[in-house]
């Protein structure tokens, strides 16, 4: 699976995007570790804290379907956003700090941006911060 | 697609189940008004806030598919527990009050219960409310 | 306490509402069961999803001051529309089937409607609902 | 207002942490621009996904308060454990990038670290994405 499969996967996520509320448009991707790729748009809600971001979606789509850890990720917005603090959290629970994403515009003349996890969740929180406590 | 045949669909998306922290596993399926099934387990999170749960995940999977309205949901966990009020909100937002939500036991052997998302979710906020908000 | 004074606490803390995705101003109250009033308003958020409704906010503010229990919640939305599920999921953690639910509109003249959270969120899902599978 | 003060009022929130499911109790406080100080903790909810995080109730106990911008934040956890990305985003929402976060452990014995917004959430989305989105 090279890269640019993935954001073309992103890319077509993205067409479905259901976001009325804020007319942001976001396709996401990603690869998980047995070599499959789900994708993944954002589904707005009018209740605005039930929407779902992009990259949420293909994760959850893609544990469903029996995956449990990530090795790419790729994602489409309309101006290169970056993914938000609360989907980088969710990437942080089945991808390694080393996780590459991928950060796309909608014009596909734009460069590429790519970032790790780490990077972009520095000094992260995660499961094993939790383990202490239920642990008591 | 007779109620088995989601139920069914339901039943095996729960066995993907991603629930280390509650132990308490989901499955979920979602007809769509173009025939279509898409399945969903719950996806938990060391930081609990970021779950979502398997109704919410069969939703945004159909969602991202390019489907935009539920004919039929089927809902299966441990002990025949229906679906949380986040999740009514979440099929308020593509289902109609008539939407018939099937609610199952692991064990098959227990009675369905049978509900429609207008019963689950009487008086329902939806997006003609904000209407009006967004239109001043 | 009144209801009177819980929805004038809710009219209050609507006025600080930070709206300015949705443009749809919410305010809440809560009283708690040792007679103590809280109030919130809704919090939006750029990343839609992290947005916390007006009655989250009363009930979380409660819960951080050492209160367990709710007794009566009103809440005052532009045209009276009435909690999401979310908000109503969240009222069942700390409140009992019975618990008053005042649905106000913006302009004071219009009707108060009076529900209570069973019949906001019939046959919910509960506390009781995980017990079983945290026991396994 | 020194560091001192606001961490004091983050371990006396976390006192109140609601966490019967985590057993991982959380106490955050936010300094205003207004020198006001806000504290929260963590109010869990059976239905994990409904779950709110110390610092979500601090910041949006304060701008239910009329507060608008952070100047500050204390977080206390177990183990020192950094905020999430979930709240690292509303953090954003109301605080610029040199937001200074302090992280402390239960034990006072522990040495503090201290991190600012940008530290925890480089290349953030935030506000001004959107933007570009509501303005076609």
């Amino acid at each position: 699976m090279d890269e640019h499969t993935l954001l073309a996967a992103a890319r077509s996520a993205r067409l479905q995007a259901y976001a009325p509320y804020s007319g942001y448009a976001v396709g996401a991707a990603v690869l998980t570790d047995d070599g499959r790729v789900f994708g993944g748009c954002n589904v707005e809600n009018a209740m605005y804290g039930a929407t779902v971001c992009a990259e949420r979606v293909a994760v959850t789509t893609a544990v469903s379907a029996g995956a449990r850890r990530l090795s790419m990720v790729a994602v489409v917005t309309l101006n290169g956003g970056t993914p938000c603090g609360f989907c980088r959290q969710v990437l942080a629970e089945f991808g390694p700090p080393e996780l590459p994403i991928l950060v796309a515009a909608a014009d596909p003349a734009l460069p590429v941006r790519r970032f790790t996890l780490a990077q972009l969740l520095p000094a992260a929180w995660g499961p094993e911060d939790l383990a202490g406590a239920r642990a008591d």
